[in-house]
């Protein structure tokens, strides 16, 4: 028995690093199309991309998985840790691949397409209308998705479970809630303190081939290892992992930003640093990536905020910056630091500061939410999305393009998707609480220079462990809590009333 | 019966299209290994070459291609000329991968890599008894391969047909003694001349910068279509085609050597325009590939040599290098026709000269031509090699490294490929024959500096049909005439003899 068991584990395995060898390659052909590809050659890498999905489809909803799974399901606590999460984790995708009919699934792929071009062309042209049919239909397709996944209270839980699992609406209700709250009153703080901060030195000329320095040095600064990954450059900085030893992440250059880059890389870098330290152990368990997309986003948030945007972190770059560009010779690290620091809240969510960043998201969940249970029409949507933004951001968009079309992920039918980024704030703010009661000294000596302590620490308690443990087991593991708050806005409160109290 | 076929030829056709976007996904894979991976991906990467290399098989050798071959084979003159070549490919490819047993393939593939590394070694450590053994193995797996193949007359013509078809022994013995007789009767004509040739220029500091840029305007003068390929850099320049829309390209910059970047530029250009101009017809037939090795470098060494090294094309070059290059401001075309020109024998054969090239591959094509049919032992190899290139080069290695060791294709058990480059001057020689028999100004005219006339004509005649025919169908229904040496001999008379007479 015991020796069947291995066999068959031998065998789940194999047919795991098949699929994977897929994944890889699907993740390659992408980057190639970003970095290299030629114009013309288009038509074709779409071909390939589709052949790929196509392939990772059969061997994921196959019967040999259906196999794998009627064998082990009923030995589940037969199983050492590891290799539970491993059928646990083949399971969840075999449903959720599976349990969509075959014509439904091809309908929902040729209408994305069209989806995602008629979003293009309405933010282009900024008219929603062009975009609401297919935004509609999107709706729809998730709707009919979330009732043969399954779901026990709300049929959006279903869809957040895609990307969360564990995660419901009844929590994230109360968790954005008390976010919201919390947030709403620092801003209201911070408005009323009318602190003056001084950005001039940030509006300059930063040469790109200074900027591409930097990005190395930065990178080895945080540990990035540099001989199991490459960064590359595009529009919409990314990371993609191709294994562990081989973790690719982007950037983009512009001369009149010097920030942007700078957060770009710390952000990446964090993700990517999450792949690079996943233990060879897991590779062929299908375990080898992160635990879901929260925890992902958890580490970049915490590596480009609550690091990157330190006053330790600075004052380690600062001399750097200064040498490589001339318009910060006389910048001081409190003006550096208040400067990159500065709250303002605005309307474009990629380009929000820390503060106001958890509202944007706040904003599209609410929204997702209620067109999943279809308690807003679609045709409403720019009124409401101008509603709220003026509500809580107390800002209004010009247009559609920059308000309610910002966003391409509901033209991708990714709905569920965008609570990962303000969850990955919360988890940052409960794993800074922990590291500090480890040791209290951990961020105030990063400004000797040495990440070591922070990078060993995440690799150890989360890095290493990649989809081994659901969220909610990792940050009970990690933390001895569940989610949490209190800490993110603990944090968030320390810091921002200290920069915004006048002296 | 029509609509079965018309049925069954949708089917091959699909089934092809898997094969093809397999191998197109190890190009790339390869691609990126040698352009972008970084350093610690190298196991990760192998295995997905080896997953790739596996599937490839077991599509080209299954049950499948042997029920198409079954049902086709006997219909063949049923068939279009495009679909009757696609099915004899299929075969040749399904008997070529079949015939060898799984076991035998699986060692070979243990003992190719062993080899390789040896040679490596041998070549690092200038010690040929290192590769000795393993040289030993690659020779006895290839004459077993042999069998398996079949031949008429001779064991290696089995080798010689995987990457020409039709070629044999018989041939090229005739052929390469008339190769051999010619040059070595012009190498005489040349020593004897005492011509002065002054290359004092080309020993200058070449900026790489510069160079990229002198890349990227030859590739646009030789029409290369830069919006279906790209350029990389590698140590050894090669072509890798992902389609016709997308072929990549590579050369490599030293900075006192500009003539390396110029002519590897061009010549893989040659090997890339073929690429580019493959017909879209073609695609999902098998058949979007060159006709064959001998065929392919025909184009790369017609661009490389017959138009690269022409006064007419050097002299569109000139103006552009004069501006760029200071060093090269007092240089006339003349000089610098002779210059690139210049005929040296010498010891290795990636850096020879035009004419004595194809010595270089004749030398190869007596040995392994000799190792297959064990009519030389592999321990006498040194001794043998060196006697050679003294009597047709006058040259003597002062190690091995330079010497039995220096090219990688034996380790890898590439044997039947060398005479492949030589059979492309051959070839090439033909093309040009018939190109001045259409247009007797098309070469005098490229000194307006337009290569269109050529481009079209090498397109129209050869390039479109990818591997539609045979070499020996393709070089007869493009000049009229079967392989024939007289074309090249004669252009190389003409050439050297107008550069090496005194005036």
């Amino acid at each position: 028995m015991r020796e069947e068991i291995i066999e068959k584990l031998n065998e789940v395995k194999a047919h795991i690093t098949k699929i994977e060898e897929l994944n890889k390659l699907s993740a390659l052909a992408y980057w190639d199309m970003k970095i290299s590809m030629p114009k013309k050659a288009l038509e074709q890498r779409s071909n390939t991309l589709g052949y790929l999905a196509g392939e990772i489809f059969k061997l994921s909803t196959g019967k040999e998985v259906k196999g794998f799974l009627d064998y082990f399901m009923p030995k589940l606590d037969q199983l050492s840790q590891t290799n539970r999460a491993m059928i646990k984790k083949l399971k969840k995708e075999y449903d959720e691949t599976k349990k969509i009919p075959e014509k439904t699934y091809k309908e929902y792929t040729i209408a994305k397409s069209l989806s995602e071009a008629a979003w293009e062309e309405a933010k282009e042209k900024n008219d929603f209308k062009i975009f609401e049919p297919h935004l509609e239909k999107m709706i729809n397709f998730n709707v009919e998705f979330a009732k043969y996944y399954g779901y026990e209270e709300n049929v959006y839980d279903a869809l957040l479970n895609r990307y969360e699992e564990g995660m419901t609406v009844k929590k994230l209700d109360e968790i954005f809630g008390e976010l919201k709250e919390g947030i709403l009153d620092l801003l209201k703080y911070i408005e009323a303190s009318n602190k003056n901060i001084n950005r001039d030195f940030l509006h300059d000329k930063f040469k790109i081939k200074k900027q591409k320095k930097l990005s190395k040095y930065l990178l080895e600064l945080i540990k990035f290892d540099g001989e199991a990954g490459i960064l590359g450059e595009t529009t919409h900085p990314f990371t993609l992992d191709l294994g562990n030893k081989d973790v690719r992440i982007t950037t983009h250059y512009h001369e009149d930003d010097l920030l942007s880059n700078i957060f770009s890389i710390i952000h990446e870098g964090g993700h990517g640093l999450y792949e690079q330290h996943i233990s060879d152990e897991l590779i062929g368990t299908g375990l080898e990536h992160g635990a879901s997309m929260g925890i992902h986003e958890s580490q970049s948030r915490f590596y480009e905020n609550i690091i990157g945007r330190s006053e330790e972190f600075l004052k380690i770059i600062l001399p750097y910056i200064k040498k490589e560009f001339s318009g910060f010779k006389k910048v001081k690290l409190k003006e550096f630091y208040e400067a990159v620091n500065y709250v303002k809240p605005s309307l474009i969510r990629t380009e929000a500061d820390e503060l106001t960043y958890s509202l944007h998201i706040i904003i599209r969940y609410e929204i997702e939410k209620k067109l999943i249970n279809k308690e807003i029409e679609v045709k409403d949507l720019p009124r409401i999305w101008n509603e709220k933004y003026m509500e809580y951001l107390g800002v209004k968009a010009k247009s559609d393009s920059e308000g309610i079309l910002q966003d391409m992920h509901w033209s991708a039918g990714d709905f569920g998707y965008f609570p990962s980024y303000a969850l990955g704030n919360i988890y940052a703010g409960q794993f800074l609480n922990q590291i500090l009661k480890d040791n209290e000294l951990a961020i105030t000596e990063l400004e000797n220079g040495d990440l070591s302590y922070i990078d060993n620490w995440l690799k150890d308690k989360i890095h290493k462990y990649g989809a081994r443990y659901t969220p909610e087991e990792l940050i009970k593991n990690v933390t001895g809590e569940d989610i949490s708050t209190k800490y993110f806005l603990r944090y968030l409160d320390d810091k921002y009333k200290k920069i915004y109290t006048p002296l």
